[in-house]
């Protein structure tokens, strides 16, 4: 077999990029815990008709068969895709398993996902999200609209120390939008949305004339529409800049005083429980349909243009089986872009590729369990290690601890009174040492993630 | 939508379920991370002409397509299929990346896998594997075929805590059964592998005709296949029943005793190590061809009917670039055939099924901000929290936690000289807190997995 290529669209990493993707994940699990999320994994697959239902996706999805399917089998009816994303399962998990869950249900997942798209840079055919949502059973109060991006702030917050970037998640809410357009007498305002959604790609006079020719706005309309994208801020004067857009064009309507009220409560919040990383950014629009109250975007300060590394919003509907309505709201990090970024950056590192603390040498294989009983000893104690692969010379086990970047090396004493001896192979250091009792520092004793520089 | 159902071989679990499959792959990392294994993970997609490679599995394999595929699209011509195990994707990846891999190179890697085979008890479409193996380029010597059963004995003798049953691994040594097979005269050593393969399903008297009328065995020659075949022990008189046998059949071949020697040195490090966990079992045959030393089956002592839940062995080529060979032991977990049977059987159960361990009260929608702040202070200190839903009645607060497990309910003071009060909702003991000192006792800090009975 020659030396196979990567496939393009679906990342791997080296053992010491897995370290820095694991710790990754750690970090979001524990914080989501912490949290009260419940942890659940759905199936990779869901029915192609599931898949579809929103329609615009469809050229996304991966569509599986089997090998040698056979013509007759009943499953061949219901196609199965793999999932583009955690919501559509999610939907259905909780309509499937409603009796058994307690409302409002908080839970996390972490899976990797799906999409059959051009592969660019830091956009993946099989990536890794790491979802929160709460879903409810009839109302799903505004308090979790709130408490939501906190947890992700949280979350990435936390990720810092170890050479994230500093977040900024950009908060706005569709009632603004939607009372604003409708308070300016506009009535598409799915295609409103759209127009603005492409903002940062053509830029202001497009936008308009896209605005003026698909949404019979007039230019007047589609300049309020302009001025509207316009406002951010990061505390609740962004919420009189906003009224005074209003006013300056007679836009006035319920559903705008609702929102304006929510994106208040919301970045007044945030101001107290992360300040400086919530933004109210009023161009804000995401495509997605769906949502009907709060959406997210995040952006890395410094790697803007890397797009969005955590998103989400409210919809009323996440699921619904006819008599229950199920509204939710949540955000997903993309893992798998985020880590691509720190590890090709080059902003943050393992300090060893192995779990190994501690390589115990063998003097000769025949002591091999010699060596074998030292390891287990000091695995008892929660310390890793592994042995000595061949009972070579000392000097060329010690290059096999130092090519792994493993600090110690464990020599068995020669039996009768002497102590056995473990070397710090980066300082040279040799003391007596006793596995009942003997530990590494504890920034040696597992492989840790640190800021690249460090 | 109405209610969905469930996939057949698509299985997945409520939240407390969950937490019991977690905590199974938890103990699983650990284990190996502190023998000193690296975690990878790979693509869920290789090319279809590497997993069809070995032919046999070809009708289980999974094939994707884009839904909407360019048929100009430069990737329509590598068709890409889910993996149906770890080890080819593995030896992938060893390839892809030898270069910058250490030998001999220890990985684990806890993965999705898919086969499209008809679904029945403990036979999924989509299941999780945990893999262990040590790979080297160029030798590989025995003694990882005596360690790698090792890791996974501890690895599931941790798992007795919480409600696993015993394992019984079972251990065999191809050089053994083809050293036997060539010294009784026999050459066609697949053929006689794949019928004592089948010997639990037919039973000896179909094993020998089958051996008889494929492999041009003589009705001795077949007897003496049972008769090895029907040897096993705990220890090393295992190797004299084996020697028994061949000098009664005249059997005598140097692989004969070459593969004796290193069982025997497994039973030996085994009864040292992990006494009663494996046994030589002479039988064990394992179907696919490309091992060549140790052979490993794993049964859970009571579930014997539910098939192997940790299989695997030594390979000599695991992968091949053309100028370096290299040669692999591994093993792998069903960690979806051990959960769903945790589960089902009712073996083991969660304490929980939601991280919290508190549930801060809100006594006023307006005050929700003075619970927040209690929440965090808590989680500050690593104490799983959620603030409850709503401003409800107390009573009804209570009955929130209680319906999810949540142990403990804090109330906050009305102010003044007053402290905040914790509620155990279990005893009905309240007694004065404070956020920046009180913690829950720890076994109610996080949701623990436990013996079904106690």
């Amino acid at each position: 077999m020659a030396r196979p290529t990567p496939l393009s669209g679906f990342p791997e990493w080296l053992p010491d990029g897995r370290i820095v993707e694991q710790h990754v994940l750690d970090v979001l699990r524990r914080t989501f815990e912490l949290h009260g999320f419940a942890g659940i994994e759905t199936r990779a697959v869901e029915p192609l008709d599931q898949l579809l239902r929103k329609g615009e996706t469809s050229k996304e999805v991966y569509v599986l068969s089997r090998l040698q399917e056979d013509p007759d089998s009943p499953d061949r009816g219901g196609r199965l895709g793999l999932h583009f994303d955690l919501t559509v399962p999610f939907a259905r998990y909780v309509l499937e398993n409603a009796g058994h869950l307690a409302f409002p249900f908080r839970r996390y997942q972490i899976q990797k996902v799906w999409r059959g798209e051009r592969p660019q840079d830091g956009r993946f055919r099989e990536f890794v999200q790491a979802d929160v949502d709460v879903v409810a059973a009839g109302d799903l109060p505004y308090h979790f609209e709130v408490e939501l991006p906190l947890v992700m702030a949280e979350a990435l917050g936390t990720l810092r120390e170890v050479g994230l970037p500093p977040v900024r998640i950009l908060v706005n809410n569709r009632k603004v939008a939607e009372g604003f357009y409708r308070g300016l007498g506009l009535t598409d305002v799915e295609g409103v949305l759209r127009g603005i959604d492409k903002l940062d790609k053509i830029g202001g006079p497009a936008v308009a004339a896209l605005l003026i020719e698909e949404t019979g706005a007039t230019p007047e309309q589609a300049q309020a529409c302009l001025d509207l994208a316009a406002v951010s801020g990061a505390d609740e004067s962004v919420v009189d800049a906003v009224r005074e857009v209003a006013a300056r064009n007679g836009a006035d309507h319920p559903l705008l005083e609702e929102g304006l009220a929510e994106l208040g409560a919301l970045v007044r919040a945030a101001a107290l429980r992360a300040p400086g990383v919530v933004v109210a950014d009023l161009k804000i629009a995401r495509g997605l349909d769906y949502y009907t109250g709060s959406v997210y975007e995040t952006v890395l300060v410094g790697h803007e243009q890397l797009g969005s590394i955590c998103s989400g919003g409210r919809y009323d509907t996440l699921a619904s089986d006819g008599s229950t309505t199920y509204p939710g709201v949540g955000l997903s990090i993309g893992v798998s872009r985020l880590v691509s970024r720190l590890l090709g950056a080059g902003l943050v590192r393992a300090t060893r590729s192995v779990p190994s603390a501690v390589l115990v040498a063998v003097t000769s294989e025949d002591d091999r369990p010699r060596s074998e009983s030292v390891a287990a000893a000091l695995r008892a104690r929660g310390i890793p290690v592994e042995v000595a692969p061949s009972a070579a010379k000392f000097g060329k086990q010690i290059r096999h601890a130092d090519r792994r970047g493993i600090p110690f090396v464990w020599f068995l004493s020669d039996g009768g009174e002497e102590a056995d001896q473990v070397k710090d192979i980066r300082s040279g250091e040799q003391v007596p040492a006793d596995a009942a009792t003997w530990a590494p520092p504890h920034e040696d004793l597992w492989p840790r993630v640190v800021p690249a520089g460090s």
